[in-house]
C-alpha cells in the first residue's frame, strides 16, 4: 500500500480527534493554493488555473461564445445590423464560467478548497446597458430585437460620428483630459457607445439603470456587488484619479440628456486596479463548483493583465503584446502627456503608478494582408513542398539579407496611425521598388515598417519623460519569428525578452486574484510581489547587433523624415486619396 | 491551261519582238514595286516585304541571330566577360539577310526586278570595331578572344563610369550640345563605349581604324561604301548638323589620345536620315537574291523608323514605341531644349524638322514586375481556368473600377527616371495601400503612374514649345490593353491611336527605301509622301472621357508633387538607400 497522503498516515496510526484536526488545518496549510485566471476574449473566455507559490500554470480551458461576435443580424429577431456594428450576448460571459472553470478543477486534480481567488480580464470597452439590478437590457423580451440593447464588442465601431463629435467638443472647450488620451478619443471608447445609444434609441438610454463595462459587469455577477476598476474607467471612460470622469457640463454640452450619466448610470467609485472586489456567491460557485466567499479581484484589461506576468510592474520595462496590431504598455512614476499615446492612467496597469498605453493600429495585420494578397504562387508552392507556413517561408528567405540590402523603406500605415499621428486617413507606402525587388525583400521591409513605428513610439515617451530600457514581448507573433524579433531589438537598440506564459493575461488575471485573496489566505500583498513569484519571462533574449543598429539607425533617419512628411501635413496626399476614393464609391 | 502573265499572253500571240519589248516595259511599270525593310533588333532581324503604291505587307520573315546577346563568354575563346556587358556577332547580322530576304521573296512571290529599294533599322548605339575595309576586329583570329573587339549592344551597360567621366567634363567645361540631352548622356552611347575600349584595351582601339554604328556598317556591307547616318550619330554621338561632334579638345580632355577620333575613326559626313546611302553590291545582291544596282536608304534607329509608319512626319503628333520601356517621339519646328529629353536632333527623324525623342525607363518591364511578384494564385489560377493571361486577368478586374477608386497611388521608378529627371537612382513608390488593397488595384495605379510619366513628358515638351496634340501608339503593349490605353487618353487628355502595322519599325524602313530609290524607279520623293501613301493608323481611337480626365487631374497634381518632392533633391531617400544597399552589399 502505498502512502498518499497525510490523512492515510492518520488513519493507519489512529491519530485522536483532536490531533487529527491540527493535522488537518497544517495540512491545508501545507497544500498548494491555487487562482484561476479568466480572460474574456473576442471569441471565447479562458480559464487558466494557477499555482499560486510559483505561477504553474496546472490547466487551462477554453469556451467559445456561443453567438460569438454578433455583426449581421440579431439572435432570434432576426434584426439586421448596419455596418460596423459588433455586439455580444452575455449570457456567454456566464456560460464560460459554467464551463471553464468546472473543467481546469477536474484537469488538474485540484480541490476546490485550495482555490483561494478569482481574476477576470475583459475585453475593453465592451459595455452594456442594464437595469440596477445588473440585468442586460437585451435578456428583457421587449427588448431582445433592439440592437442597443446588447453588449457592444470593443471592435463595434458605428460609434465614430458620436467620437468625432466628442473630440471636436473637447478640443473646443480645451477639456484639460483630453490631452492625457493623445488629443483624441475612439469610436470604441465608453461614451462614444454610450452617446450612440442616446442618439439612436433614447429609450434604451432612458431604460438603462446602469450602462457598464462588461468586465465588471461579470464580476458583479461573481460577487452580487456593482464595482467599477480604474483600468476600464481610465483607459476607456476618461476617468483619472482624483479628478474623476468630465465633468455634467461637458455631457450636457455633447447630449442635454447625457448631462448626469456618470451620476446616474455609472459610478464615481472607482476601484484602484486588481483590487478586492467582492466575495464569490453562492450562485456563481455553484455555476463553477468553487467554494462561495472566496475573494474576486476587480477586473482589468486583457493587455493590461499581462504586464504582471512579464515582471514588468516597474519602470523602464516596456511589454508589447503583438498580434494584429500591437498594445505597448509601461509604467512611470509621474504623470506627463506625450503625443499619440492612447491613454495614461494612474493605478491603470499596476497601483501606484501612472500607466501608459500606446500602440500601433496594425501589424500582424499587415503581414497577414501581403501573404494574402502579395506573394506569387512560387512562395506557396515551396512552402507547401516544405510543410511550413509562407510566413515561415518569407522569414526564412528574409533572414538571409542584411538590414539596408533589400533597399527599401515603408509607412506602416496600412490600418491608419494609431500612434504618435493618431490619424486613421494616413496610409501605407512602400518606397525603392525596382524590377529585382522580390517578395521576401518586401516582407522584410513591412517588418522593419512595424518596427519603425514602435520606436517611434519609444522615443516619444523617453523624450516625454517615460523610460523604456528594455522590451518584453508577448502575443503569438514573437514566438513564431526571430527575425521579427531581432529586427525589433536592432531597430529599438533595445534587448527584446518574451514573457514566458503562453497565457498571459490569464496569468495577471490569476495574479490579481491572489492579491484580491492577501495573504492570509495564502495570496499576496501587492501585485509587484505575485508579479516576482508568479510571473517571468523565458530564456531567449534577442540582443541588439551593434552593425545593425547602425543601419536601421541610418533608415529610420528617413522613416521619421517620411513619418513627419506624409503624417503631420506638409503632403495631404494620402487623406486627398482617401477622400477622393469615398467621393467616387459615393459616385 | 490557265493563263498566268502578260508574258503568256505575249507568247500565244506571237507578237514582234520591238513590240514585244514595248509590252514588256509597260508590263514592268504596271506591276507592283516593292521594297524591303530590315528591322536588326537584339535578339534576331526580320524582312518585311512592303508594296510600295499602299504599304501592304506582303511577307515577312525572322531569323534569330546564331550568338544572340552575348554576355558571359566570347564564343570559340569562352573568354568570361564582366557583369553589364554585352556583345553581338556582326556575322550574325549578314546570316539576317541571307535568310529573311530570300524568304520574304519567296513567300510574297516577288520578281526580285520588282524591289526597287532597301531600308534599314537597327538598334542603336550598337557599335563595332573595324579596320579601314570595314571588316570587323572580331574577325581577325588574333583578336577574336578580346572582348573589346566584338560589336556593343545598344544595352552593354559597362561603359557607365566613362558615361559618368563625360557627364562631368561636360559639365565642367559647360558644354553646349549637353542641355540639348536633357543635361545628361547615357553609358548607352557612342563615346562611352569607345572610351571605354580606349580605357581597357588601348591596343584594340588603335587597331580599329574605324568606329561604327552596326547599321551604318551593316549598310556599308550592302552598299560597299562607308557612310554615317543623321539619326544615330545625332542621338547617340552628339552630332548636330552644322555643329557636328563635339571639339576634339573635348575629346582630348576625356583621354589624350582620343583627340582625333572623329577625324580618324569616324567620319563628318553625315547624311541625312533615309537618303540613299548607295546601291546594292553583286555580292550582297547574291547573298540576298537582289538585283544588283538598287538603291539602299541610310539606316535609322528602330524606334524612329515606326514614325513615319504611325503617320507622325510632321509636328503635333507623338508617337509613343510601348514596351518594356516607352519611347517618344515627336517632330518640331524650332531646336528648343526641354529638361530630361534624350535629345534633339534636326532631321533626327524626318528631314527639315527637328526630332524630339524622350523616354521612360520601364511601362511594360514594371507591369511584367509585378505579374511576376507581386500577384497571389488565386489570380494566376484564375486566368489558368479561363485560359488568359494574368494580364488580361487583372486587366479585366481593374477595368472595373473607376478612377481614384483604389486609393493608391504610385512614382513609376522602378528602372530610375529616363524623363525630364534624368536619374537612375531613383526608385518606384506605392501609396496608399490599406488591408484592402488587392493586386488588380495595385495593377491599375502602376499602369495610372506610368501614364501620369507619359503626362509629366508630353507638358514638359509642350511648355518648351515643342506641342504635342495628339498620340500614336505602336509596339506590343497597345494592342493587348484596352485599359491602358484608355487610362493614357485619360491622363493625357489626348486621342490616342494605333499605328495601324505591326511592324512599324520595319515599314518605316521599307518607306525610306522606297525614297532612296526615288519617284523614277516607282517609289517617292520624301518620306511625307512615302507615309501618307504606306503608312496608317488603326480604325481605333481612344478618346479621354470628361470624368475620368478630371480626376485623373487632381490625382496628377498629387503624382507631380511627389514627383518633384522625392526626385528635384527635396527628399533623396531613393539614392540613400540605393547608395546603402551597394554600401552593404560590398560589405
Amino acid at each position: 500500500m502505498r502512502i498518499r497522503s497525510i490523512r492515510q498516515i492518520r488513519v493507519l496510526f489512529g491519530l485522536r480527534l483532536n490531533r487529527y484536526q491540527f493535522w488537518k488545518e497544517q495540512e491545508a496549510d501545507m497544500r498548494s493554493k491555487y487562482t484561476i485566471g479568466i480572460d474574456f476574449g473576442t471569441e471565447s473566455g479562458r480559464a487558466l488555473l494557477v499555482d499560486v507559490s510559483d505561477g504553474r500554470e496546472v490547466a487551462t480551458s477554453v469556451f467559445t461564445y456561443p453567438h460569438g461576435v454578433i455583426d449581421r443580424t440579431l439572435p432570434e429577431s432576426g434584426v439586421s445590423l448596419e455596418p460596423d456594428w459588433a455586439l455580444q450576448d452575455p449570457d456567454d460571459y456566464i456560460q464560460v464560467l459554467k464551463n471553464v472553470v468546472p473543467a481546469v478543477l477536474a484537469q488538474g486534480g485540484v480541490d476546490s478548497a485550495d482555490v483561494i481567488g478569482i481574476g477576470v480580464d475583459f475585453t475593453a470597452c465592451t459595455m452594456l446597458p442594464t437595469l440596477a439590478d445588473g440585468t442586460p437590457l437585451s435578456y428583457l423580451p421587449a427588448y431582445r430585437d433592439r440592437p442597443h440593447a446588447w453588449t457592444k464588442l470593443w471592435k463595434h465601431h458605428a460609434s465614430q460620428p458620436e467620437a468625432d463629435r466628442i473630440n471636436q467638443l473637447a478640443e473646443e472647450r480645451g477639456e484639460p483630459w483630453l490631452e492625457l488620451y493623445g488629443g483624441k478619443t475612439s469610436s470604441e471608447w465608453f461614451f462614444a457607445k454610450a452617446l450612440q445609444i442616446l442618439n439612436e434609441d433614447p429609450e434604451i438610454y432612458h431604460k438603462a439603470e446602469r450602462l457598464i463595462e462588461a468586465g465588471d459587469w461579470l464580476v458583479w455577477q461573481l460577487t452580487g456587488r456593482e464595482t467599477r476598476n480604474s483600468c476600464m474607467a481610465g483607459y476607456k471612460a476618461l476617468w483619472q484619479k482624483g479628478e474623476g470622469f468630465p465633468a455634467p457640463d461637458f455631457f450636457a454640452a455633447l447630449h442635454p440628456e447625457m448631462a448626469d450619466i456618470v451620476q446616474t448610470r455609472m459610478s464615481e467609485e472607482i476601484l484602484p486596479i486588481g483590487h478586492k472586489a467582492g466575495e464569490l456567491t453562492p450562485q456563481a460557485a455553484a455555476w463553477m463548483g468553487l467554494k462561495p466567499g472566496i475573494a474576486v479581484a476587480a477586473p482589468v484589461i486583457d493587455a493590461h493583465c499581462t504586464v504582471p506576468s512579464a515582471q514588468a510592474t516597474r519602470p523602464g520595462i516596456m511589454v508589447m503584446i503583438m498580434g494584429t496590431s500591437v498594445c505597448h504598455l509601461v509604467v512611470g512614476e509621474e504623470r506627463v502627456t506625450a503625443p499619440g499615446m492612447s491613454g495614461v492612467v494612474e493605478d491603470g496597469i499596476v497601483p501606484g503608478y501612472f500607466g501608459y498605453e500606446a500602440g500601433q493600429g496594425a501589424t500582424g495585420d499587415i503581414f497577414a494582408w501581403f501573404v494574402k494578397n502579395g506573394v506569387p504562387p512560387e512562395y506557396h508552392q515551396a512552402a507547401r513542398e516544405r510543410g511550413i507556413s509562407l510566413h515561415q517561408l518569407l522569414e526564412e528567405e528574409a533572414a538571409k539579407q542584411r538590414p539596408g540590402e533589400h533597399g527599401l523603406l515603408a509607412l506602416d500605415w496600412w490600418n491608419g496611425n494609431r500612434s504618435t499621428l493618431v490619424d486613421a486617413e494616413l496610409s501605407g507606402l512602400i518606397l525603392g521598388l525596382t524590377l529585382a525587388t522580390t517578395a521576401p525583400d518586401i516582407y522584410r521591409a513591412l517588418i522593419e515598417s512595424t518596427a519603425f513605428g514602435t520606436r517611434e513610439i519609444i522615443e516619444t515617451l523617453t523624450e516625454n519623460g517615460v523610460p523604456v530600457h528594455r522590451i518584453v514581448t508577448a502575443g503569438g507573433m514573437p514566438e513564431k519569428n526571430r527575425l521579427l524579433m531581432q529586427i525589433y531589438a536592432d531597430v529599438t537598440n533595445r534587448e527584446l525578452g518574451m514573457v514566458r506564459s503562453g497565457q498571459g493575461a490569464a496569468l495577471g488575471a490569476a495574479m490579481h486574484g491572489a492579491v484580491a485573496a492577501g495573504v492570509d489566505a495564502g495570496g499576496y500583498a501587492d501585485i509587484f510581489t505575485a508579479s516576482e513569484r508568479m510571473g517571468g519571462v523565458k530564456e531567449t533574449v534577442y540582443r541588439p547587433i551593434p552593425e545593425n543598429v547602425a543601419v536601421y539607425d541610418r533608415l529610420y533617419a528617413d522613416y521619421k523624415r517620411l513619418y513627419d512628411y506624409f503624417g503631420r501635413g506638409e503632403n495631404d496626399v494620402m487623406k486627398r486619396l482617401r477622400s477622393l476614393r469615398r467621393e467616387v464609391l459615393a459616385g
